[in-house]
C-alpha cells in the first residue's frame, strides 16, 4: 500500500433509541436550521421525533430539498440562514439532504464571490457552519464523510466538492426510519453502496490485504442482506446491516493506501445530468460496461473479486472475470435495477454527448491509472445500449 | 447488532515519508515533551528523525519508559511537565510509551487528589494535555484509541482507563521503523493484535455481519502476513500490513454494536503483574484455555471462526471448535510464543492466587455474559499448566 492519511471525526450514533441524545450534541443556545427533503420524514414520524428532540432550540425549517440537490435550492437556504443568523445545520434525510446541507454550510460564510466556485473551480472551504445529520436512508455514505455532490439546473452540471470543514459533527443513523422506504430507494441504496466499494477496490493489486478484505466484507454483506431488506425494508436487522455497510463503504477507511477509480461515478453523473436517471441506476448501467471495456487492465482484481465475493473458482481468468461481471449484473437486476441504457430510453446520441464532454475536459484524468479515456467511455456505454 | 456510538478523531499518517509533517500538526509555539522508552529509537534513527521534525519547538525529553509502564515513572514525567509548563506530549515508541503518555496527559491537570484514582477508582478525566504519537511497534492499537494500561510497582497492580480526552490528536505510523524490531517483539505484536480481535469477535452471534467479517479480515491478514514479517521484520510490505492490522484491531470499529469479552486480558494482566510475563505472551497462554473452558458457550462463534479463518469445514461442531483452538495454538507457537504456563515456570499456586483475587472482586463481571467466573478462570488456567 502507499503512504496515506486517514481522518474521520464524525461521531456516529447508531440505532433506534439514540435520537433523544441529539440535544446533547448541539451547542446550547444554537439557532438551528432543520433541513429535509420531500416530506417522507413527516409520514414516517422522524419529523416529530426530531422536533421533540430539538425543543430546547430555536429552529428554522427548510424543506423541499430534491434528489440530486440543486445549487439553486441550496442558495435559497443560504439566504434564509444568513437572515436568521443560523449557527447550526441539521440535515434530516438521505444523501441529497446531507450533501445540500454540506454545501449550504460552506456557502453561508463564503467570502470569495459566488459559492458555485467551490464546486466549479475547486476553491477551498476556509470556514463552514457546523452541521449534524439524522440519516433515514442508507446509500451515499455522506453521513460519515466530507464530500458532497450538487447539481445546477441552469447548466445541467453535477459537480462535487470535499472539505474537512464539512464533516458532520455527528450522525444519527436510524435503521427503523429507513424501514418505511419504498423498495426502489432501498434498491438504489444497495447499488450505490456496492459501487462505492468497487470504485475503491476494483482497480489493481497493491498489496493492501486489510483494505481488500474490508471491501469484500462490505460487498458480501450487501449481497447477503439485500434479498431480505429489499423484500421487507422494515426488517430491522437486515436494514441495520445495510445501513452500517453503506456508511462503511464511503467513510474513507477502505480508500486508505489504495488507488481509487471513481470513473463509474463520473460517467454516471453525466447520465443523471442529461436524463435525470437516479444516481444509483446510472452506476448500475456504467459499471458492467466499464469493467468489460477495461477487462484486461482490471482482470487481476476481477478474478479476486469473483473468487472471494461470488465463489467463482473455475475457468480461465477471462471466464472468471466475465462471470463475476455477470453475477454483478444479475445482482443489480434482482433488485429491479436495469443495467441497460435501453431500459431508460437512452440512445447512442447520449453516448456521443458524454464522450464529447469528456474530450473537452481531457485535462481531467479519469479512472485508476487514467484508464477511463473518452474511447473507453464510448466502449463502456456502447456495450450497455 | 445493538445500538452503539462510534467516535474516533485520531488523524493517522501512515508510511515511511510522513514524519516531516509532524511540525504542522503540533500547535506553533508549543512546549513539547518528547517521551520514549528504552532507547531503541536512538538505534533505529527515529530519535534523530523526530528531533529534526521538531526543530521549531522547545523540546523536553523524557526517556526510559519501561514495558508495562509504571505509575511511578509516569509521575516523574508529570512533575517535570508541570515544572516546564509543557503543553504538548509526543509519545514515540510502542504501546507502553503511548499508554504512559496518555496517563501523564490526564495526570498533569488532575485536580482531585492522587491521579492513581483515575485508574483505581475510575475517576473521570475532565481535562488532558494534548498528545500525539509516533508509532514504531505494531501491537497494542493504543495509537488510535482512548485507552491505556498502567502498572503500579508498589502494589503489583495493572489497571486501565479510557477517556475521549486522551485520544491522540495524530498518530504517525512508521512501518520502516518497526523493521528494526527484534523478532520477539514482532511476535508479541502479532499475538496482541490477534487477541484484541478475538476479544471483540469470539463471543456469541448477534447478527452483525460487517463487524464479524472485518474481524475475520484482520485475523486472516495477521495469519497471512505473520510468517514473512516474523522471518524478516524489515519486509516493509508485510510490516505495513501488520501495522495497519494492529491499528484496526483496537480502534473501536469492530466493537461497534457487538458484545466484548476482554477476560483473556483481565487474566493475562494478573500473570504479568505476578510474574512479569510479556503482555502478549499472557494472552497466548490464557486464550486457548479459556476457549476450552467455555467451549459450549462460545461454540457457535468458534465454529464460524474455524470455518472462515482456518477453512475448517469438516467434522462435528465440537471437533471443528477444538480444531480451531488447536490451529490458534499452533499459530502462536509458530511465532515462538509458548502457550503453556510451564514454559514460563508458572505453577498451580499462581492459579490459586489469581482465582482468589477474582473472588475478592466478584462485583467485577468478567467475560461476555459474565461467563468468566472464578471457576471458569481456574479451569482455563489449569488446562494450560
Amino acid at each position: 500500500m502507499t503512504d496515506f492519511e486517514f481522518y474521520n471525526p464524525v461521531k456516529v450514533f447508531f440505532g433506534k433509541d439514540q435520537l433523544p441524545k441529539i440535544s446533547t450534541q448541539i451547542p446550547a443556545g444554537s439557532k438551528v436550521m432543520f433541513l429535509y427533503g420531500g416530506g417522507s420524514i413527516i409520514k414516517n414520524g422522524v419529523y416529530d421525533r426530531v422536533k421533540a428532540a430539538l425543543e430546547r432550540f430555536e429552529v428554522t425549517e427548510f424543506g423541499g430539498i430534491e434528489p440530486n440537490p440543486l445549487y439553486e435550492t441550496a442558495m435559497k437556504a443560504v439566504e434564509i440562514a444568513k437572515e436568521k443568523n443560523i449557527d447550526f445545520l441539521l440535515a434530516v434525510g438521505g444523501g441529497s439532504v446531507i450533501d445540500a446541507t454540506k454545501f449550504i454550510a460552506a456557502a453561508i460564510p463564503y467570502r470569495f464571490g459566488d459559492p458555485w466556485n467551490i464546486l466549479a473551480k475547486g476553491m477551498p472551504v476556509a470556514a463552514a457552519v457546523p452541521l449534524g445529520v439524522v440519516l433515514t436512508l442508507p446509500a451515499t455514505g455522506s453521513e460519515m464523510n466530507k464530500n458532497a455532490v450538487i447539481s445546477r439546473k441552469s447548466t445541467d452540471e453535477k459537480l462535487s466538492f470535499g472539505s474537512p470543514m464539512v464533516f458532520p459533527k455527528f450522525s444519527f443513523l436510524l435503521p427503523d426510519a429507513a424501514g418505511t422506504l419504498p423498495k426502489r430507494q432501498v434498491a438504489n441504496g444497495i447499488v450505490d453502496a456496492f459501487v462505492h466499494v468497487t470504485e475503491q477496490y476494483l482497480t489493481y493489486p497493491v498489496n493492501a490485504p486489510i483494505q481488500d478484505r474490508f471491501a469484500e466484507a462490505i460487498l458480501i454483506t450487501l449481497i447477503e442482506q439485500a434479498p431480505a431488506v429489499y423484500e421487507n425494508p422494515a426488517d430491522y436487522k437486515a436494514m441495520s446491516n445495510l445501513m452500517w455497510s453503506a456508511t462503511m463503504a464511503l467513510n474513507g477507511l477502505i480508500q486508505c493506501g489504495v488507488p481509487g477509480d471513481w470513473s463509474v461515478h463520473s460517467i454516471g453523473h453525466e447520465l443523471t445530468a442529461l436524463h435525470g436517471i437516479d444516481h444509483a441506476r446510472t452506476l448500475a448501467i456504467v459499471l458492467p460496461g466499464l469493467w468489460k471495456a477495461l477487462l484486461e487492465e482490471k482482470k487481476t482484481k476481477l478474478v479476486q473479486y469473483g473468487e472471494r465475493v461470488w465463489n467463482i473458482t473455475e475457468g480461465t481468468d477471462d471466464e472468471r472475470a466475465l462471470k463475476a461481471i455477470d453475477e454483478t449484473v444479475a445482482f443489480f437486476e434482482s433488485l429491479g435495477v436495469p443495467t441497460r441504457l435501453s431500459a431508460y430510453n437512452v440512445k447512442a446520441d447520449t453516448i456521443d454527448k458524454i464522450v464529447s464532454r469528456f474530450e473537452d475536459r481531457k485535462w481531467l484524468e479519469l479512472g485508476d491509472r487514467g484508464l477511463t479515456t473518452p474511447e473507453a467511455t464510448r466502449k463502456a456505454l456502447t456495450l450497455q445500449l
